[in-house]
């Protein structure tokens, strides 16, 4: 859910008059400062009753939330299961089994985690966290996990929304290990020449562009979870990144990997591009932590832009804006935004009233000025029943404060959306997201479908419920929708109750030609239908390497592909 | 070899002063008409006394030719080896084993290919041609094969420089099967709104390109062997494109695969991105036949470009055009062409007269003008040292006449140099390249060590030779070089003349930081280097995989992994 990813400033300013997440506490990189329940920092938390005003502002009577507020958990409060495990005298220096260490590595940050770790149901902690500083260490835990029968979670931001870091698995294990990789977080060498840096797997979005800024490089890789997310992470998921069309998954910009696994590690050669045979660094990207894990990558950078031009567009609705992003898409102008919102997910964030769609278009470049591609996508977007285009923002190195400033706080607020979506849920509401991607030719009965299902769904669960789209990334072919559930929370169960929202969500998206994660990853929670999307031939032919690399089936078991029976 | 390639208008003069091949004969897609020892069609073979005039004007007395000429074998003088097998009565209707059929499958179009073919040296020759025309076809093929212990080689257009296609296995079989796919070349389905097209996988260049046109798309993907070469062998070997820079490579096209395999059949689910797991596509993609035959693949495409603009720049030598070039391709400018060629490149081109090198530049869209980006470009190399740039030459879609005949030009002589390559060799000369990739930082002593090892081997082989080098895909992060050698015939046996430089050439690729391959896949030819080149653990999952999709080894044996050894 980011609720206020493209309109941060009316969000902002409906909220409070103020920024209410300073940079200070958006950028504390002491882990112990963070939330064990929620997003990020404890001290960036959102108070709900600062978010009313928002919610009335915005939603309206659409969805009912509450007059309380859900306290938060407190440690103290909180009942661990007695750990299983320790660990081993050579290992001892790696391992925490402090509540604060297990109960802010039990869970991801979905709506389901959120919701139990405000109900403060820790059950499924691990019963240790291991925070190795060298690729030998990593070595060292999975040996001792592979010979002592303990599952290991591979563990970098926690930022999963899809059950990727949680102790949940296909059989039993003697213990759950969290293989936290945050202390493996140096930049180790950078290639000025050819633009590429050598980056321990551990190192969080900020630290890496922090480490890359006074070499003048940026790696551009923004997901919302870029505070708490990890190279590896976003390696290991296939994360989706800041540019709208063109190059901009994580794995475009490997140039290679170091892995470790049960079996022993390896190093894939560095090259800019190579056709001998399938490419081992796109086969380990978005292996998930269950074919080994990753300690350090090569990565491909990029110039800091100085030249920016960005404008918005309105339609009528989501569907009659389709053909100019379509045309945008297939254009080869690849604008860095293109980021279409239907007319409820403008509203919601306070970008006109409600009756519009709005395509939030910008290009951006280090080298030459870009408002000839801005024109000349305005004048196709126009040609394509735009019915109101604003006028174009410019940026170029005369002006540094400007840019600057603007960057800035878009960034923060894109950043500060996780913690609203927490608040939300303290007032009683249900808010999540789930993304896809789908070839165009099927964008609208797929639309329709998945509208309706999720709707339908929300309905029959919350009783009320709204669902909005906007497209994170286009491609020539095809388009990542993104969709927002807001709804009462679930009377009950909540977590079954949304459960049976994504059921039916998730279905719609494999029935109509989708796929069951553009970006968000597979984890444990899109099992099911990723079960159903690869083929069965590819799926043994992953069983088969999983085998291969981790004999024991102690890597992240569940995530992907289920390990084999233990003999 | 591409001889001509970059400036085949000067080629074309000094051999004749008229087009030698037509393109009548280049386009004949008759393949009783094709060559059974060298390149393309039998009525396009060029005579060598016509190519005389152009060696003496590039070459001088840096290598030595013969006066005599190698005649080019006869059919019925050719010896091939008894057959050992007949098909089964179910698939008699595939099956040839006639003469042409068998040697014309027998190797694909290296140096050593021509070399074996021009002594009639057909030893290694398939036993049965089989020609599917359809999935289930090749999947009785791969049964029969499995069940009675023959390999088999799936066979595109034949045009493998790496012994791709070639009956030479790391153990026994009882027999071996040429499976030509080039009967499976229907264009099954265009989808006109998001741009792509389902196709079979035999099809070969001019026959897609044939297809696409009235609908006003093309799949843009040029590699010189275009005319003799298949859509599934370029996802089979990871094929290098048209494009110089950004998006070029075969495998980023592909939005779906069907693939058949002895233990059964897959499809890729078509999408335009996706984010779950490892992508099957890109594990299929360069796979050389060894774990399973591309049936059919729905591709990406694009409109075709009426805008164009391009230039030509010199400079004193290759390593003074590093600079330009590196910052053209970290410039996200995205250049369709930025092949730079070295002095002694140009000259065997005749551009200029070999004391500079030289940058060919161009642009082009299907969307918009291309001159702003030129003049970026132009502004950006003359900041980096060039020492001259030629008048640009600009078309829009006013000039639709200009525009064509240029193009038509370019392609029908680019598809030319094969041919060339084939008369020189009848004139007593070695004549072949390799490829590579290597990142910028590594990319000067790379190229004195691999031009110092080469040049040396061939002078300590051969008693001359020159080496020249041009650029013919950039990236950010490095570049990928493709170097030509031109000698005099090894003495004695040539095929081991050639191993022996080849040798020298691959060994200081691998140990100065490049790729075995950028665009000739691995084939069994590159094997040696591949195996020192991928981690031993992918290695050992790639085997898994192999297993679990070909228990039996018998799918192209000896291509990127040996199959387990028969129990």
């Amino acid at each position: 859910m980011d609720f206020v990813r493209q309109y941060p400033d009316a969000y902002l300013r409906a909220a409070s008059h103020a920024p209410i997440v300073t940079p200070d506490t958006l950028h504390s990189m002491n882990h112990d400062a963070r939330s064990f329940w929620g997003w990020g920092n404890r001290a960036a938390a959102l108070d709900p009753d600062q978010v009313r005003p928002l919610l009335a502002a915005t939603l309206g009577d659409q969805v009912k939330w509450n007059n309380t507020t859900i306290p938060v958990p407190q440690l103290e409060q909180v009942s661990l299961p007695e750990p299983r495990l320790s660990a081993p005298a050579s290992l001892a220096a790696l391992a925490r089994s402090d509540p604060f260490a297990r109960a802010s590595h039990t869970y991801g940050k979905s709506y389901r985690d959120i919701v139990r770790g405000l109900a403060g149901d820790f059950s499924l902690a691990p019963d240790l966290v291991m925070q190795p500083t060298t690729p030998s260490q990593v070595s060292e835990v999975l040996q001792w996990c592979s010979n002592t029968g303990i599952a290991c979670v591979p563990y970098g931001g926690g930022s999963s929304v899809v059950g990727g870091t949680e102790a949940r698995f296909p059989r039993d294990y003697s213990g759950a290990v969290s293989l936290d990789l945050t202390a493996m977080n140096r930049l180790l060498d950078v290639d000025l020449v050819s633009r590429t840096a050598r980056l321990e797997a551990g190192i969080l979005g900020p630290e890496l562009e922090t480490a890359l800024r006074p070499h003048g490089l940026t790696l551009r890789h923004y997901p919302q979870s870029f505070e708490f997310s990890t190279l590896g992470g976003w390696i290991a998921t296939r994360s989706g990144g800041h540019f709208a069309s063109g190059r901009t998954h994580i794995e475009d910009f490997v140039a290679s990997l170091d892995i470790t696994m049960p079996v022993g590690t390896l190093t894939t050669r560095r090259l800019p591009g190579s056709g001998a045979g399938p490419s081992p660094d796109q086969f380990f990207a978005g292996s998930e932590g269950a074919l080994g894990v990753i300690t350090a990558a090569e990565m491909r950078l990029q110039a800091r832009p100085v030249y920016r031009a960005s404008t918005s567009a309105t339609f009528p609705d989501l569907l009659s804006a389709v053909p100019a992003v379509r045309a945008l898409a297939q254009s080869t102008l690849f604008p860095t935004n293109c980021r279409l919102l239907d007319a409820r997910e403008a509203n919601l964030n306070g970008v006109g009233d409600g009756s519009r769609a709005v395509l939030l278009l910008g290009f951006e470049s280090a080298d030459y000025d870009v408002t000839p591609q801005l024109q000349t996508a305005i004048d196709l977007v126009r040609d394509h029943g735009s019915v109101g285009i604003a006028e174009p923002q410019v940026a170029r190195p005369g002006d540094p404060t400007k840019r600057d400033a603007q960057a800035d706080q878009w960034r923060e607020s894109f950043l500060a959306a996780p913690y609203l979506r927490d608040a939300l849920i303290r007032l009683g509401l249900l808010a999540e997201t789930f993304e896809t991607a789908v070839p165009w030719d099927q964008f609208e009965p797929f639309h329709a479908a998945v509208t309706q299902a999720t709707a339908a769904a929300a309905r029959a669960v919350c009783g009320d419920g709204i669902v909005s789209c906007r497209f994170t990334h286009v491609y020539p072919d095809g388009v990542a929708p993104y969709y927002t559930v807001i709804a009462s929370a679930p009377p009950g169960d909540r977590v079954a109750g949304w459960n049976a929202i994504k059921l039916a969500a998730s279905d719609a998206i494999l029935q109509n030609g989708g796929t069951i994660t553009h970006h968000h990853a597979v984890g444990r929670d899109h099992r099911p239908w990723y079960d159903q999307q690869i083929p069965e031939l590819f799926r043994r032919g992953l069983a088969a390497s999983k085998q291969t690399y981790d004999p024991a089936g102690i890597l992240n078991p569940g995530v992907l592909i289920d390990p084999l029976p233990q003999a």
